[in-house]
């Protein structure tokens, strides 16, 4: 199992060309909320904003557009119940990221069809959360032609892939993705987080148990939106992604007991930055 | 009366064990609020995630969602209208904590009634607030086979114990407890706030007249919730959450006249930090 | 004309009784903000509870309790159309703020003419903006037996008292107080504002033109409001409210070219701890 | 081309006069935001009051008047619906902000005509995004005795001149503003933004690509506002608001990737204050 280390930020996080224009840092569509956890929608996107991402729109239930606006008025918002302008939403947006506090509702469902029938090539769809749960329960399958990011925690993954956490081992996990769908990059979050892309597994050397805390997977899926968006689809960027989030909340720990999925939103210009600057 | 000193800090606040997920924190439900007392359950359950709950969930009316998406986007809502739905929400949390803003409608009154039924053995039931005033008032018997903890003030208290503020003297403190429920632990804030536990008194060693405003006894509430959900139930989990609520705001009252709540609340994962690293 | 200084601040502001609750630092009733201007409703409130008052409600149209439950959890609220919660609300307070953001509907008008008429001895009602445009307009006698603070802006002023800009002299001030309330006490907000407190004039040694902002006003009356329940009915704690409120505008203006409302109500805390402290 | 540089902050941010009050601070109406684009209108306004404009009144649409509140107690706000209440604050203020987040929906086009019916000499009207986007695709003559400044980035200035951005060159950009209203200063907002006044053509030295993020127009047009609301309408006004707001921005950018609008808004105050004492 490789092990990613710092580098790759390096690499990734690539100065801005002075020329360039937000339509340059990426359109980004988060499919997320509902009425009993809107504030899934809100760390996921306001995650997506401070990474650096050009547009951000939130499609979610109307009820939540006010905490929006109040918590990250540099997104846009549209109401994911009015199906042309969520179809038009999907196709217009180059990352599309579904799930966070979506809920198990059959509208829930009827947006995870979506999401998955609108994607197509050049696109890019992370599947997280509640997505995830849909497609285990109701055996949604996950077809597009879409670049596929799936971001489960252990207990997801046991309802996706059948295999209970101390089965979750390299060799069974990749068989399990290669039934799900065998182009989709699986990142399995727990201690030491591991990627699984293409026949390679990789290994997340940060993370702490301070992140044990409601909203923290909401905030990496808009981390990884915002950067596949930025820097593009490929191993590197979702391994920076994945690293900054956990590298963030080390330094984090340091000084917090637990550490807030808010508070890693607002160091992420700063260390992006700082990682920007070392070649 | 014996005294609890900022040991029993150290002894409570475990350093968290690296394989530790978010199902390690305890899963909280908050029951508080009401049209007119919003603020209180954003203080309860802004406490409860700042001090590192897993998984917090409020239970309120649904005007008051979006002021809880603003201001906790880590924490979950439901609507307290649905009956079958907070009863399942009772059933699986871990510390139930009720009446932080409830007030007293026929509403509330149902609430507490489904809050003390449907709790059972290893279950927390923090009763807190207007669930007192309405204990007392309508003579609702505090009957359950969970933990319950009483948080009154004085004025609760007296309205609870028929005890005149002047008269509540451990031992007739111990004797109207024991009529309420001869299992309940009693905290009763005041000057030098007191924990009746079995037959016996302790007494806070801090605190300060610039905790005299509203919403101060909300915060300790969600602070109790969260420190019950993460270190479990016992007089030194107790002790630890009225320790370090009233010493945090020792620490700001050297610098500011009134205390008020949501600074006590930002400030949690700091102290907590500092107090599991000296050992 | 005297001139008032700063040694009012350590006069007024005591050190709090150990032994106190909230109970002790002044009950307020703040009856402010309608659909088109619900910030002044935010600013009075969150002034009062940052300057130390122990029980703070807000009586206001229900459009607003969000924004005010986000902004200033610790405040409690109530629907100003209800005449019968209102009026309760008005007879169990100890301070009756009304005005701020109030607008001059019919609705308004009934307000203003409750607060005067329900209000009585040993309480203070403090009349700002809309009340006093209503009571200029609607010629509303100003007739209560409690304590009253008439707070206007020279335009406002000019509204009650008939009185041009360059004819508001003391002589003429004092002569249209007579004939509005001969009991009021006057404070005209101006550079160097001016009380009027029986047949004395003071002026306020403090203030600058980066607080000529939205806003500033309504700041005013909530601190006002706090400092009256706190440290009672005086000239000193009229005097102290609004030296306190310039006086922190003056450090402000130091860094900044505009001083906002809401940074002045961030700083009551630390000034007033400052100012109970050198004796 | 010529280069603005920062001597002409220190011209245009005068030092206030003791004497002044807010109405010498100008009075702006934002005409802003729709049901999906809401945080437009909190980022515009906000930056009007943090760049010290004396009263900001935000039309908008009513839901968005929890979210203004919360993020801007210090501004104002109507219905846009009402004609007759839009049609008196048009009247009634001396700078009006059109565009941000208006959408293209038959009541934006509306508001973009009324705004250029109702607004006359001595009054300036800021056409901004949406509403230069409807001026381009409804074909709305850019008819008023107000004063005009236009801010399009080149996407939308392509719309409105049917110029490519590679022919977007300082002799056909004034061919087609002439075109469009000959009195009409025009902002074409770019990697070194330019100013288009009476027959010169100036360059903004200052701004990065860390401002290629959602807002930032909003921002700018908020700042253009609040800037001719105090210091006039001038070449002079107009180089100092676009000239700060990139300013602000390379300070940021200095430490963080991206550059948050709501970031440079909260800097305005103190960086204003240092161009007013440098002389």
């Amino acid at each position: 199992m490789e092990k990613i280390n710092k580098n790759v930020l390096n690499q990734v996080i690539a100065q801005r060309d002075p020329q360039s224009y937000k339509g340059n840092y990426g359109k980004i569509l988060i499919i997320a909320g509902s009425t009993q956890f809107g504030g899934a929608s809100i760390l996921c996107s306001s995650a997506a904003v401070n990474s650096g991402a050009g547009l951000v729109t939130v499609a979610t239930t109307p009820e939540k557009f006010t905490a929006i606006n109040v918590r990250i008025p540099e997104a846009m918002t549209i109401d994911y119940h009015q199906k042309h302008d969520l179809a038009q939403a999907i196709q217009n947006n180059e990352v599309i990221a579904i799930g966070p506090g979506l809920g198990t509702s059959s509208i829930a469902k009827g947006l995870v069809k979506a999401a998955l029938r609108l994607t197509t090539t050049h696109q890019t769809l992370i599947l997280d959360a509640s997505a995830l749960t849909l497609i285990a329960q109701e055996k949604i399958p996950v077809d597009t032609k879409a670049n596929i990011v799936m971001t489960p925690h252990q207990g997801e993954w046991q309802r996706l892939s059948h295999l209970p956490i101390n089965e979750q081992i390299p060799e069974n996990n990749f068989k399990q993705l290669q039934s799900l769908n065998s182009q989709a990059v699986l990142i399995l979050k727990k201690h030491l987080s591991e990627i699984y892309y293409q026949d390679q597994v990789f290994q997340i050397q940060a993370g702490n148990p301070g992140m044990a805390t409601g909203g923290m997977g909401d905030t990496l899926t808009g981390i990884m939106a915002g950067f596949i968006g930025q820097f593009g689809y490929s191993l590197e960027t979702i391994s920076a992604a994945l690293l900054i989030h956990s590298l963030i909340a080390d330094k984090l720990y340091k000084d917090n007991y637990v550490v807030l999925p808010s508070k890693i939103i607002s160091k992420l210009p700063k260390y992006m930055k700082k990682f920007s600057q070392i070649k």
